[in-house]
């Protein structure tokens, strides 16, 4: 089993960006804990980070026929990007949104989540365990071969 | 450690409400899941779950100084409730939302949520396994001893 | 044939609450009305008023198996009720909505109606009448084995 | 006493005109059997359909005098006539408005009714039988000589 | 001269909610303070606190004939519920709104008051004082048999 | 202790201005009534009234180091003026606004108080009883040394 | 010089039309007043009513090359139609927009007039007497051989 | 009989500002136009303009018992002042709204007018004359002793 | 083959109405060039234009089993006609609607167009050219026997 | 002549890209056949596809001097990117944008075309077809010398 | 070459207002630089403050052939006063809009500014700087003799 | 010292990009003319323009700890970046915002900045001529080693 892990705009300076939102652990930190979390699931974790909107979009395309299932943290994509909605529409495995804050005690205009119509659920507001619980949710979904709901 | 399991209106139905977007499962498997999780840690569950607004804020006020995190589906009351609102700011322990389908997808109405405004964060769109990952949370944030972001 | 009677909020003032707007017959009139209507047709009637939205969410989910249809003023929380909107999605017969008054010729937020999304129909603004004729159109419509439409 | 039962665009189309939403009986059905329901009554019905705004204004001038009650149905003009509306203000018979479908579970926009706060009341989703109903009611009126709220 | 003192949801927790903005009085000391106040007068106050929309409603349709004043904090409903504006409506004694905090200077859905246009007026911003204030005005009101205005 | 009473613009017709809403009482009868008030407690009001926004303006700039509080009916401007808002920002004594009608119950415009989010709080609807109720308030926080919430 | 006067919907009604909002002239006595007054100036008046849009729409553009102007009460087309805005943008000659009430102080869907974009002015309020005002306008416009701004 | 003719804010720069929307008269021009056309028909005409708002306030107070009429220009202030408009629903004598250009073809905040609705009625687009037409409809409307509706 | 072409409101004015936007073809040039068009086709068309609302939606019902595909320009009715909506979905052939001018880079009130949803698409901005588009399509997707998308 | 073929997001995925609104048309069909196309009329294309908003604006600057005409579909990118209508309104030639589905029979949010209003105007809901006649009309409209308009 | 520097209400309070948003310098400081700064380039500066929205429009209509450039903050008003704008309008020397606080970081309500549309230019959240930069433009762009863009 | 001089979308084409808008003015000219005045300043000047909004947020990810001051235009990106906001959010020297055009007169849309809300202050309409003010400033700030408010 493979499960791409993909972050977005502003999400490579996690630790050193207003941590008192976003805490103090780096982007590194947490790939690899994920990573460690997969082998001992037998599974394999793939990384990509961009500020590209379109980047984004890329890798998502590329996730066919490759990927079975995908941890995305659009950053401030989330809200806005139509772009990564049709990607995401157009891809084959479940992907999980996660967001480090909560996005609803926040601006007005970081409430809504474009990207997450076209996913499966999302987590939000509980930092980096916020990736290691979708990591589980999708190990646990692909090993019991059922749908989550 | 003391964790209070609280569901809102029609979250009684669960198994037979509009099971393609709710699932099969009763509201009994789910919290018999989680006692035997919360056992497994030496934690221990409450469940209460109300079709009444005034009632679930009572229940978040007797939380006081008796449980260590609330695991909270307000159903209905998510996207209307002041009071719920203002019960949970009040409240001393931390509080995870969850939904158990994917609010994001849904009617308009259903994407704003007043009380996640005061929750440490929301997991939605995973089913039962959306309280389950709420528990890990829980418990693993009072075992470190630390917060989560 | 069974059919519930639902009232919700202020119902049970009928007759002294602005009889301008709701006229002069109490609830007990229109309930008394409908019985001998209903005996006339070998149907029955059971009738439920409350002033809380939870009670009623109950009610109508206890009418599962029970009633063949329902009759339902949901007063106030006709325009701001998720709650019962859910209820009635889940709710295994017809449910007729009637207000007394007209609300479309009311305050703006009464014009808009929730609770009806999840109904067969609506009557509005007929008075005590208009619990009539959704009896007589559940009557028919049972009697036909048939739908309305 | 004499009735006129007023139909506004594409009402003419019925029974061919998307039958899943507006039912597979014809207009000439349900004035047929509005005439004979009024006939038992000693009671007459006129009926006048158009596909045109203008006509239908001019139609509900033309009732003054003449007839005791309207059934109206504007169609598509519900929401958007205030000509209508402005006609239905000047009338001095009262009317009320049938719709075939349920305009409360439709697009957004079939939700607000203009004509409708110059009516009695407002009967929907109940398909051919809400003429028949607003028929009774308007015959009901008559014979007690009272009003109905 | 009896006066209902009516308070609504959270508001049995003052002393210990977000003190910051609703001040250190317990509900208890407000009483108090309130039955002492109307005894030096001749008057008599009754309490009633519920966190349900509902009971709230029935206490006020309770008071007809009963009481000579309402002092209303709807809490959390006043924003939201149209039940209660409904209940007040039908009520035959003149109700005043307080608030302890100032609705004014926080989240713009608290800034709207359903309930309050059903009452005389409305006090708020002032703690506890406010209770007072309202108290002194009902039986100012009383006294002079003429109305405030 | 000095109280500075404000009033805006058109309250110097009170009396003769649209009784059926504001009264028959005089702006003069008013302050009267207020200097009485204040000299039995050894306080002392003084009262500026002016249709001109920024007289206002200026006034309420002039009270720093002079007045221990202010009672504001800023009128009109309430709903509308960012220059009072801010010269009350800037003001170094609390201010209470005053309202002799009910803004909850009148045209929407009038239900927003710019004003009142730099006040301590607001007193609507008692006529000029709200008045005396503010320089009560007022005087009693500045007899206890603390603030009233 | 030759005037044509264009009355919409509703307006052959005048008269017995809710007469406390509209008067008791009839549309008869308005044509004749201007019909004498044009006369006293070597005019000519032509008048058209019409219940429909299209007919009103089709009379504009019959005016090009005939008439010098035109007076034009579109009724509740005012507000919405953008047909007649059309027609009067493809129209040769001045047009001014006359309403007999004060389309200010009515329901809130009456204050916008889409028409009147495309006319010189609009004369609303006065009556019968806005007619008679916008003749001796066009009149005089026509006269000075100016235009009148 | 005695008029007042009132304007607002920058109508003293008549002539010179954007003549292209609003003439190349001055306002002297028309105040003399004004008073000779009053002279014939035995009126006499007062004029006032003021770049303040307070200040017209103030002069519409003083027409009370004073002026038989009031022509209005409230140029910017006709979108924004509630204190205008209060101060002309104080006024006991009758208003004409006058705008030079046609506010229903300027930027949408020039197409409300809050002041138009405490006045008989509204001309605007046809230029100075539209002043003219407002005094000729309120001698008119005195030397009938009739209302104009 | 046989295509219906539809033209709405002011269209039968083109070659002398606002020439710099709809351009200088009158509508007998345009449906000429289509005649010719179609014969080369084997195809035939028929004409009608329209101003009135209610004759268009007559001529769409009358289409069916009649024409093979409708090319409809529904000029100004296209942004708020619901009745139009209604009469294509109750139509049998595809529907493709024609703009002359580019409705996207206009006034905000002509980028919405209702009827289009219920065609197979539109074409806009493209002038005369964009009907002979529109009956390429037609012809090629009948020749194919397939659908266009 | 030489033609730029732009694409945005999501579309080098079409062909398998939700097929049931996209189609089966891979891109490459596309352009092929639109070679095919320019090649018979001694007209060139390029092509080129890109998810990066910003590649596409540097495309847009490119083809100044070197394009005779662009059909751009936005994809996405139609609906937000500013970035993108400035870019088209600093190009030297003209643009129709192309759409393979009905923008307006879809979500809300892609019913609003920022892109379209730098452009000559659009095609949408025909599919390939669309590209085939935007290539077309820009052959004609270059081939007459003359604007489509 | 002679400046208007123009302040409007509230900036006479600067360094002793809200100094956490403004600052501590005082409004001569200001002033005292400015005309240092001018002098220094043989130029001159009027200064003006008023907390009246009229008295500024006046000051503004008396620049007209005097004053070279006005640099002008019209604090509060900024996001309310058409007459401000109009006043600009008719303004026949450049003004820059100068704030002290970064208008786009506070109250929504407050990033809106009417009057900068008929200005040059605007400069915010500098400070005390922002009207020395306004200068330094003003007096560059008389310098040079031609437009600054 | 160093300063980053950062250009968004389409700034590349400045000069021959709608000069009435833009100026004449090329990037290069404006770059080599802000190298000058630093250069004489003992500062230096780093500059970058891209059209892509992935590329900016990068470049100002990389300011941290190498530039003191970043005077950034980010074009159309101004209006819906969040990315680009939590970019400057997360920067650790001060940014001030330039347009060369008044974004307060021209579409609504360009009215509001998001990025601007988290930077110092920003400058706007004033040309080429914006850049060197916004460096004078921070050159200024950084010379006075304290902050301009």
């Amino acid at each position: 089993m493979k499960i791409l892990i993909l972050n977005g705009p502003n999400l490579n300076m996690l630790g050193s960006r207003e941590p008192e939102i976003y805490g103090t652990s780096t982007l590194s930190d947490i790939v690899n804990e994920l990573t460690a979390l997969a082998a001992g699931c037998n599974a394999q974790v793939d990384h990509f980070q961009s500020n590209e909107e379109g980047a984004l979009v890329t890798r998502i395309q590329q996730s066919r026929g490759v990927h079975d299932g995908i941890i995305f943290n659009p950053g401030a994509y989330t809200h806005t990007s139509i772009a990564l909605l049709d990607a995401l529409r157009a891809c084959d495995c479940p992907c999980i949104e996660v967001h480090l804050s909560n996005i609803h005690s926040r601006e007005p205009f970081r409430r809504r989540s474009l990207t997450a119509q076209a996913c499966l659920g999302q987590i939000c507001g509980l930092g980096p365990m916020g990736y290691r619980l979708a990591l589980t949710a999708l190990l646990e979904m692909h090993g019991s071969k059922g749908t989550s709901r």
